[in-house]
């Protein structure tokens, strides 16, 4: 739930206010919520049609570069709005897309990354059926930006809310974190450090089929950790379900290339965006054989249950190191990273 | 339908290409055809869900400036949307939309955009369910662009298809056009003009709502001439029917001031954007029904019947003066007013 009595006090609009953490939620409670009766800050709005329950979704893609190791703006922006779907339970089934081109663009990038969508969205299996193209003058955006929306069929079994989640419940993530992020900031080359990680862009709607299917009764939240982190999802989560959480910090994957970036550069990783893990909270009930579900679809092999969930009056989420310290995981605070989807 | 033999052979990409006539049409059947498989160039999609029939379309706006006399970018985004929809044959269900702002935009010009885009919901009865905000850095954007995406729910007592548009087939205009595309122009004051012109831009759902009520059967095919006008709308229908369209230029409302404007500028009003207004091509039997039905939704009263459809080889427009000459009328070539919407 949005807090209806913040007031949006800054005068001009900053970086920060895109960048999924605190800036972001303050600017969509503050300045947007009270004009578009926006209710919560799901990934999918649902919308009934007929007998059909559909999630509808939308994001806008800036990444800059456009390509990186392991994908680009087309790929991320079809994988983007299908996780998106996938993460309000639903079967993607179309998606529509529009174009902003800086006018110079050359030919040969727009056609790859044309290319890329149409890709990406074969493998997710998923029609583009329609779009919208503009280009502005020179110097008036930055080459491409490419904005997606999807409809999906929501699964009748799932009941995804977050005032579902209760204590003892289990929090499960699909495989190690950061390597978006890493990915976009070593790809700009702005910094001296290299390192062999790629974008972990990618569908997550297999794994999310496979859960449902075994695990719908249990299964109460989930989110694609991307901008803001999963630091961020999770104080979302402990913020609208009014539980803490606790994490257990061993459980959670990073690649140690990931790890070292982040430890040179002051960084978190729950903090940093990814584009293909996702979190799924679950009953204690159905826990075990949920993560197994995710496991078995190639490319889950790395998933884990992290933590679980606590009845608390604090809100929050903690992060318990194998020393038995724990320590509070804040949202995201300013935007060490703008523009990395 | 789409010409699959086209081949895309500019290295750059142009602000013509983004101009909704021929060389957007060229951009999107050598481009973007070609991967993502797309058929049509209709305003909207249609995918079913279960036993609905969903409408489903975007539209990115990059107008500028962003105010104008009549509206602005927040109010287009939404209008354009519903309208889509609506020349869908579908009633507007709900609305997505996404920002891409420039770091450095004032908070004031922000927060009365989301105003206007939350009142233009209000004011077509759909609502905003979600969306998504990404901040870039300053010069790397101009202002704010707004994409909107839409999902209607279509009516089942319509058919619209270009193939169904045969000989006798009458054509109605719901207005006079030109309106918004002139005052964009004289909004950006770079011309030393000035006219008591305001834009159109409205939600044409109440008149298409009447229109399906009286007149569903004999409907065949919608639009709503924006970017390239009346002019390209009808030119694409004649390609797409393979027929021809003969219109009756004393039946085409033009305001004096967007016809003056036109003449100054050497422009022909039948090639500039509208952003209120709808093409309806409706078999004889049906049209005068669907003629009154328009024009008793306040704002519809100067609709007319501009024309009709003929058999023909050459599918073509052509424009009839009241001394009996006849023009051809081509698709717009180039930009002349880029970013009018």
């Amino acid at each position: 739930m949005l807090n209806d009595k913040v007031v949006f006090k800054e005068s001009t609009i900053q970086l920060s206010h895109g960048a999924g953490g605190k800036a972001s939620r303050k600017l969509i409670e503050g300045l947007v919520a009270p004009y578009l009766k926006v209710n919560e800050l799901n990934d999918a709005a649902y919308v009934q049609a007929e007998n059909a329950k559909i999630a509808f979704t939308s994001d806008s893609f800036v990444v800059s570069p456009l390509k990186f190791p392991g994908g680009s703006i087309g790929e991320l922006a079809i994988n983007g709005t299908v996780n998106d779907l996938a993460m309000g339970g639903a079967k993607p089934l179309a998606i529509v897309s529009t174009l902003i081109i800086e006018a110079g663009l050359e030919t040969a990038i727009l056609e790859e990354e044309i290319k890329a969508m149409g890709e990406a969205a074969n493998k997710a299996n998923v029609s583009i059926v329609g779009g919208d193209t503009k280009v502005v003058e020179h110097q008036k955006a930055d080459q491409l930006f490419i904005t997606t929306a999807g409809i999906g069929l929501v699964d009748p079994r799932v009941n995804l809310c977050a005032k579902r989640v209760k204590q003892g419940d289990k929090v499960i993530l699909s495989g190690p974190i950061g390597d978006h992020g890493i990915t976009i900031l070593l790809a700009r080359g702005e910094l001296d450090l290299e390192a062999d990680i790629k974008s972990d862009t990618r569908s997550v709607w297999p794994f999310v089929k496979k859960l449902i299917d075994v695990a719908a009764p249990g299964l109460k939240w989930m989110r694609d950790p991307t901008r803001g982190g999963m630091a961020t999802a999770l104080n979302e989560l402990a913020r609208d379900a009014k539980v803490s959480i606790v994490l257990e910090e061993e459980a959670i994957k990073v690649r140690p290339e990931v790890r070292g970036a982040c430890e040179i550069l002051g960084l978190d990783p729950l903090h940093i965006a990814n584009e293909g893990q996702f979190i799924a909270v679950v009953s204690e009930e159905y826990a075990e054989e949920a993560l197994k579900a995710i496991q078995e679809v190639p490319g889950g092999e790395l998933a884990t249950i992290i933590g679980e969930v606590q009845e608390s009056d604090r809100h929050i989420v903690l992060s318990r190191s194998s020393y038995g310290g724990t320590r509070a995981i804040d949202m995201l605070v300013g935007d060490p990273l703008p523009r990395i989807c």
